[in-house]
């Protein structure tokens, strides 16, 4: 590889994010700042889509391309920016430019967290570079700092709002009491969530972004093993309530932690987090990691999750840190995989949680269910009672407990004859465990 | 420079951070992490102090050596990392080392803010890095985010909470309700605050903070312009609790923000933010920056702004970015000054402003009172009386104003025959504007 005189950019993909991009890097006022940060002068080559004669927003026309293998195939491309998204056929591009040499940079949190590792070995191979900061919190630059400044540092747990859209949603349901299915709606209404808005609110996207994190906070590889996720629509305005007058705030995250010497768990779930947690302050569609290193103590990083400039704003650093690359001739090495590491079961671990209830009120139901508590071995820390009708609602504090042992609760209290519903069963985020 | 077999390391100064740094490269568990990210072993020849007759902490007796000169001036030595602090002799030692074509790392945030700009020419010249995360922000990898990630983007503003020992003696005021002079005690009795306190209460330490920050920021070298700068101690506990009572808290802030197209504004000072504003959670001795992209939108970071472990983490990411540069034989280029930008005094700025004073409570004196705000040009949008003996303390929120004729209104209030004394003045961070 000898250095370049100048750095040949092409992107898959016309979409928001690659319209912001093209936006940045031809916005004549920073051109000066561009080729300083990028020490040397970076050429847009081409943008391929599908069809090339629909108008693209910020995209000059003689850029569009329908020949997508051509762009891949080019002898003379430095870095391929894939904008397009899904699996299929983005991994077969970023193989064939890896290959070629061709330096890769990806905003892709599907592809990456089923075969980032694999793609990053064959960019080493190749001696190219594979960065995909934008698949993870949008705009936040994290991934770089997992990757350079605590490249050094044994980290414990890695923590995130991850999702803007069920974020926004609890937001709303928290500032403003609107029960989720309202919530949802606005969240919809705005652009927010899709119209199937399972991928958000069941915690696929949350847990592959925890896969994402996961690797490169611990070296992790794991793919086949599932991440326990839980999402958000079992939440009611109810237990957001209950949570804040208790001094927390309900909020779904993805967490990545070290269990013991070389377990791993990896989650997605709903959790109270306490009011003067940093993780607390982080409202409407924000994104934040929460990082806990041994030495470095805990760390956050906060800023917008998705948004096309945002978002392309993420892409141009890796695109600048790439050229930087390419004009001294290098490649940046991929952390080697720990091959010692396994998964924990989500059911291993022990956390406080919070139980509500609605039961019927009957006589002697408290003392039923809090015999099923005790049946499974967990032990309460408080219980509140709020009557309506002739149901009452049970909303239980437990202490520590393993995941298992209350999993075996809920399904018991399932089948209580007095028992009319299950409410909410979060984990409590408080002195350090989950 | 060719690549490098063995990347060889010598320190300056045996303080808790330099311990803690030693701790980590000799740290057996973690070598094959420190290979892995230094991209090839790190050997560390020796540590200059005074005296090395002294024990230090975690530092083997065979690397102690009273010959800094010798360190410095060894050609075999790739990198310097100077922890010793002060601005002589650590300038000297550094300019040696750069002069030599050693790569320095730097936690010494005096030196920097004073003649960083002058240091990272000469280390480029030479063909060496010069690195310094750990000024700013203690173990927060903010800097190199600046440098790398944030390399594209255009910055707006960057305000920090950058000294544990205010924030820790403001949160104190604000949780427990203590005074200022019981806090300050406290935070000294804990080892936060030095016996004589005014390189951090007056300020002087975030300023060298912000002229850090700002470099990266927007390119201002600007070093001779001083900062605007306003300590925490005329803050009183009844300020944080009115401040509280409308939705705010009270923190010591260093900002560095753009003012039109050439304009820089810098400035240290305490301010009211909203309690739900991101920085607003930032509690105890953390720090944390927030940063305003124009595409990326807001940005923040937060962790530890100090200790020996988390301090040593952010030199330990700096050491191995050097590595990796020296096992692929390149450095890193440094940015640009922007010789264009100008500093705009803080009286020209315009802010919505919190003022307390205590008047004799006499017929006519809110009436003079308000006057003298009026004549000043300043509007007020609200206003607070609470008496006491025959005294009274009122509290006002100005509309919009210039600081500028805020000054000139506090001066006048200051002589007014009812005044007894002038409180608070406080910018109100809300809006956008500060």
């Amino acid at each position: 590889m000898v250095n370049k005189p100048v750095v040949r950019v092409g992107i898959i993909g016309a979409g928001n994010v690659a319209s912001a991009l093209v936006g940045l890097l031809s916005d004549p006022e920073r051109h000066e700042a561009l080729l300083d940060a990028a020490t040397g002068p970076i050429e847009l080559v081409g943008v391929a889509v599908r069809d090339a004669a629909k108008r693209r927003k910020g995209i000059p026309k003689h850029l569009l391309t329908t020949d997508v293998a051509g762009l891949v195939n080019n002898d003379d491309l430095d870095i391929l920016v894939e904008l397009a998204g899904g699996i299929k056929p983005a991994r077969v591009y970023i193989e064939t430019a890896l290959r070629h040499g061709v330096s890769v940079v990806t905003a892709n949190k599907a592809l990456i967290a089923e075969c980032g590792t694999e793609l990053a070995q064959l960019a080493h191979q190749n001696g190219a570079d594979l960065f995909y900061e934008a698949a993870v919190g949008g705009g936040i630059p994290i991934l770089r700092a997992l990757r350079t400044s605590l490249a050094g540092e044994r980290i414990n747990r890695v923590m995130g709002i991850v999702n803007g859209t069920t974020n926004f949603i609890l937001s709303k349901m928290t500032s403003e009491g609107s029960d989720y299915a309202t919530a949802l709606k606005e969240a919809q209404a705005l652009g927010y969530a899709e119209a199937d808005p399972s991928a958000d609110v069941e915690g696929y996207d949350a847990a592959a972004k925890v896969q994402i994190l996961s690797s490169l906070a611990f070296g992790t590889e794991l793919v086949g093993d599932a991440i326990a996720r839980q999402g958000i629509v079992g939440i009611r305005s109810v237990d957001i309530e209950i949570a804040r007058r208790s001094g927390y705030v309900i909020k779904l995250l993805g967490v990545a932690e070290r269990i013991g010497d070389s377990g791993i768990s990896r989650r997605v779930h709903p959790a109270m987090i306490p009011v003067d947690h940093p993780l607390a302050s982080v409202h409407g569609a924000m994104n934040a990691v929460f990082v806990e290193g041994v030495r470095s103590g805990p760390l956050m990083w906060l800023g917008q999750g998705a948004g096309g400039e945002a978002t392309a704003t993420a892409v141009l650093g890796d695109l600048l840190d790439v050229a930087r690359n390419r004009f001294s001739g290098r490649h940046d090495i991929p952390f080697s995989v720990d091959r010692t590491l396994h998964s924990v079961a989500a059911g291993e671990l022990e956390s406080v949680f919070y139980i509500s209830i609605d039961v019927l009120d009957r006589p002697g139901v408290l003392a039923a269910v809090a015999g099923i508590f005790g049946e499974n071995g967990v032990s309460i820390q408080s219980m509140e009672q709020s009557g309506f009708g002739n149901e009452a609602r049970l909303s239980f504090l437990t202490h520590l407990a393993l995941t298992e042992r209350v999993d075996a609760t809920i399904k018991d209290l399932a089948k209580h004859k007095s028992v009319d519903s299950i409410g909410a069963c979060l984990r409590v985020i408080d002195g350090g465990r989950s």
